[in-house]
């Protein structure tokens, strides 16, 4: 049966680093944001934060709520994988789209906004938000497509607010190999 | 200087349990749903789920986003104290009020809804959900309110997934203090 480990969670907040631990542990990492950022680019737009924004507001207007899951699970069955980890769900609407064809844990990683600003700062890449203003729309475009409601939703919360990258990992592997094991039986 | 330890939650995830373990340590705890459960009695209602939900819809109608916020204001200027812990915040209006008189950590208390769905039928609280459409119902009432987003900007997050209640408040001891530590200077 096919597991999905959902992971949701603010920019910056450490769902990269979360989902990367559980790849060096078997898993199929499949990036959320690599759908909207492959789409952003086959329209012929840069993929910076405005554009990716843009055009996931737009997949949703033609596609529905789920578009972008609905381009997640069609990677999947390619990738023919059983073992799952969803980076960068943004509404409850993806994550009932991945209930229908999956046993799915879905997994906020939490970190506060003054420190997600520093992370983001640390980490530097093309969409990421350069100054506080961008980050704060940033942050209120992700709340305005719902992801508050998926994180205050979520079946497990692990927080990166005073973790090292390491900690995280161990946090977040524990929890999902406890439901694994449970789910495969 | 008056600090507030402001907590979220969804219903049943645990912030009474956590705002009582810091009664322990000499906070004031406040609580919102008091204040939204002693209106609904002034208006001459009986303080069940469906009455103080229409309640605090039309505190917020008549005054505005913060309008239980203010009230909890009024409350802790009268009680004189400087260390409070306001059990019960639903949205990032009232985190605004509150940070307007006081420094704020906000902490979210965070359960899965299967978890929190059984510790409210442990709980049986007046305006508890007595079966899982009312408790979904009720979820969607608090989501409404903006709590979705209080949970995703909280400057720390505790799990109660899988704790105990004495672990639970080991936990937010320890972050409160800290907090403390650092802004009382």
């Amino acid at each position: 049966m096919l597991r999905i480990v959902a992971i949701t969670g603010m920019p910056g907040a450490g769902k990269s680093t979360a989902a990367q631990a559980l790849v060096k542990r078997g898993w199929t990492r499949v990036v959320m944001g690599d759908v909207i950022r492959a789409e952003t680019k086959r329209r012929g737009l840069e993929p910076d934060a405005k554009n990716t924004g843009e055009v996931m507001k737009l997949l949703r207007k033609e596609k529905g709520e789920s578009a972008v899951a609905d381009l997640c699970l069609e990677s999947i069955t390619k990738l023919k994988a059983v073992k799952v980890v969803v980076d960068g769900i943004r509404s409850m609407a993806e994550v009932e789209a991945f209930r229908k064809e999956a046993a799915v844990l879905l997994v906020a990683v939490d970190a506060s906004p003054e420190r997600r600003f520093e992370l983001l700062k640390e980490r530097g890449r093309k969409d990421d938000p350069l100054t506080h203003e961008m980050f704060v729309e940033r942050d209120r475009r992700e709340l305005g497509v719902g992801i508050g409601k998926a994180i205050a939703l979520a079946d497990e919360t692990v927080s990166n607010q005073h973790a090292t990258a390491g900690r995280l990992a161990a946090e977040i592997t524990h929890v999902v190999e406890q439901w694994d094991k449970h789910v495969a039986g």
